[in-house]
């Protein structure tokens, strides 16, 4: 109302990502790829707004610089001061408060799944945004929790991955009680155990030497400390019973050999689940920078992609919802960066942007007298389960046909009068040129079987 | 960090809806079905960010009062005001900020689709929300769009109104050029023509006395006009043959003649793409309050409903992004408030909360010495295409069949050791009691066959 025409430059914020149709399309396929698999494993689907009390925001410890407050562009009401209603920046405050809040009306165990944006004012950087989807379940007990939901999260991360398609990958596991009874055994107070998990967790990306310096130096730390820590966290855990015996024969103390107990039956579990052996990984330096995981922790790296570090991670949790209900509410689960993961994976050329339709078949208009029959082709190709578009717009033939390969179909549907006359239309084969006449009549099964041929050359998705 | 423990109140924000488990899977359905037609017709995804900057959002007249703005909770960094960026507050102005920004980018005719959350920072009230789904599509063209797009817009209604299975409905259609050539043939000026529009929309909520009162003593208008147009606007619109010969003859002016010849082509397209005659009925009273509809407009009521209003609307519009470039985009599309939708029909008790969960197995664990097996059983269960949950605490079997019939599964497969040396497992239909006996070879297809036996019979969804 108060602009004039054609003076504001449409364009977008940084840090929050937007795609080209032909890329949101396979964004959406991963999105289905990972809900396909939460269902599989019988998550059932929550939605939290997206907007939470900041009250709630902060209980858990958020970043104040990076929430987002919401306020009235103009017109508050009585009580509103800006910095009542936030948007959240993860998806485990908001669980937390709606199983506080809902705990009576679900059953426990309670699995969920959430596919949601969120938000955080971080700066923007390559493959850092300040809105992009987290994808996340977790499987809540009341009370107790048993170790097999532990064993179950890899098997999903590795269900998901595998179907994805973008490589090897490896699951990286670990128990924080093994390293955590291992620094009460060295005496290090449980009020440092935090910062030496946060800085030991590093060591993939710093290396051992910086590691050793910051703790010597920053934490303080005698080398006579640091030297079995380091050999602990170093260990060669190429083989899974190997390791596990190793450390079985440690003895450090009841909390180290919990820890090692609880890995060796997750690791398991996982073999019954059908992980195979080289999709995981026993890596006692992983230990998750975050303070509530209290037992199993994953991380998943791609291995040809190392550098995009770890594109699932997740972990066990004691107390779920401590802040918002006297309920004891333990929890494992994992959140997937989808946002983070998909630009990544997109600038790595690992995926590539494909057709801009998510339908296989346009219908083109030879001779718009004609309409009906077109109309009625593409009618059913629809119902024979066959997404179609049809060209509405009054142009040559030849521009109809561009079009079609601009937008990346895989078959034109071309007929004039004569075919009409005959029941039959021409179909073309865009992807290898080649044509054929078919009877109206057949048009559906003739359809799915090019598109099933093409499929099988990588020629359409 | 600030907070101390069990002091918050979990609870959900006025204007924010929540659901539970057993809802989402509904509203997630609706958005499934929605999302399956629009593909289905061709059209694409995209997704805009759900920040704009302020200027774009207020470019063509969002509400300042509704516009939630975004603001750091703390370090701001320089620059921010917090009056510069906010969230969209519907999906159209993203589009054409989209649309004109990536206008290299897309092939024309541009179909999208866009099933996002907006916001508005509205008093909420029964069905209004602050926070609710929008589910569009719109058809750009590039400099001309055909009236074919007109047509094929309400058989995209009709596939998802006849899918969701919610009742009878009926899309109601007009040009606004009839109108508005009637009131120009009435003398009233060019500038009074919205005002006059937005208050004969209202002819259904409020009536016809209402309505001539509001033109008469609000607008002024002389009663010997105000008799003509209300004639107009209630002419019997049952048979539409007959209305659109009554329109003909009428020969108002040229105006008047161009909606009436747009009207009758796109309702003669729509009977080609196989609209049945009694899911549409001209409505020249419908005008919707929107300025930038230019044509053909629509709205969808549900017979059994009409206090719910329109349940899907839209129409033509000359010019998208007029704001944001020089092109002349015309386009035509609809909208479906799927919240408001969701939230009146589960009131209404038109839908209903089924299971809450999207798993119809659950495998229960009876010996848990035999771990091994169930996980067998699952991963076969999955594979085979069924979504599958295993009872992983140590409970006793009646609980977890307790849990079982809570969550609302189909069926629930139960097996002791004797049952595994004899590769069988008992498999009980959770709806009918009914029992049987099934090797695990079988037991794939066995579970379907059962499971489309109770969709037949409306047990299962």
């Amino acid at each position: 109302m108060n602009m004039t025409r054609s003076n504001i430059q449409p364009q977008s914020i940084s840090g929050f990502p937007e795609w080209l149709p032909e890329e949101k399309i396979i964004e959406q396929k991963m999105i289905d790829i990972i809900r396909a698999a939460y269902e599989k494993f019988g998550f059932s689907p929550i939605e939290t707004a997206a907007v939470e009390k900041v009250d709630i925001l902060r209980a858990k410890g958020g970043n104040d610089k990076e929430i987002y407050c919401l306020s009235r562009l103009a017109g508050a009401e009585e009580g509103e001061d800006g910095k009542e209603l936030a948007l959240h920046f993860d998806l485990t405050v908001p669980l937390a408060r709606y199983v506080a809040q809902n705990y009576s009306n679900l059953p426990f165990p309670f699995r969920r799944y959430q596919i949601q944006k969120v938000w955080r004012g971080e700066r923007p950087q390559s493959g850092r945004f300040r809105e992009f989807y987290q994808c996340d379940i977790d499987i809540i007990g009341d009370g107790e929790l048993s170790l097999l939901s532990d064993a179950e999260i890899p098997s999903i991360i590795y269900s998901i991955f595998k179907q994805m398609d973008i490589g090897p990958f490896v699951i990286n596991i670990n128990n924080r009680k093994i390293i955590q009874g291992y620094l009460n055994f060295l005496g290090i107070p449980d009020s440092d155990v935090a910062n030496v998990l946060r800085t030991i967790d590093k060591i993939e990306k710093v290396g051992v030497d910086k590691v050793v310096s910051e703790l010597v130096n920053s934490l303080g730390f005698s080398e006579e400390k640091v030297k079995p820590l380091i050999d602990l966290i170093s260990l060669d855990t190429s083989s899974t019973p190997d390791v596990i015996n190793e450390l079985r024969q440690m003895k450090v103390n009841d909390k180290f050999s919990e820890g090692v107990d609880e890995l060796a039956k997750v690791l398991k579990y996982m073999g019954d689940l059908g992980v195979p052996d080289d999709y995981y990984k026993i890596n006692i330096s992983i230990a998750r920078g975050l303070d509530y995981y209290t037992g199993t922790v994953y991380e998943t790296i791609l291995k040809n992609h190392p550098g995009i570090g770890s594109v699932c991670s997740g972990g066990r949790f004691d107390n779920l919802a401590g802040y918002f209900t006297d309920k004891k509410l333990p929890g494992v689960g994992i959140s997937i960066g989808l946002t983070r993961l998909f630009s990544k994976l997109i600038k790595a050329e690992v995926i590539k942007a494909g057709p801009s339709t998510s339908a296989p078949v346009l219908v083109t208009v030879m001779d718009p007298s004609c309409m009906n029959l077109y109309f009625k082709v593409a009618t059913l190709l629809r119902d024979g389960g066959i997404n179609t578009e049809v060209f509405l717009e009054n142009k040559k033939i030849g521009i109809q046909l561009k079009f079609a390969n601009r937008k990346g179909f895989a078959l034109a549907v071309i007929a004039g009068s004569n075919e009409v006359e005959s029941g039959n239309v021409q179909l073309k084969n865009l992807k290898t040129g080649e044509q054929y006449t078919v009877s109206v009549s057949e048009l559906v099964p003739k359809v799915s079987e090019i598109l099933s041929s093409l499929k099988k050359q990588g020629l359409w998705v």
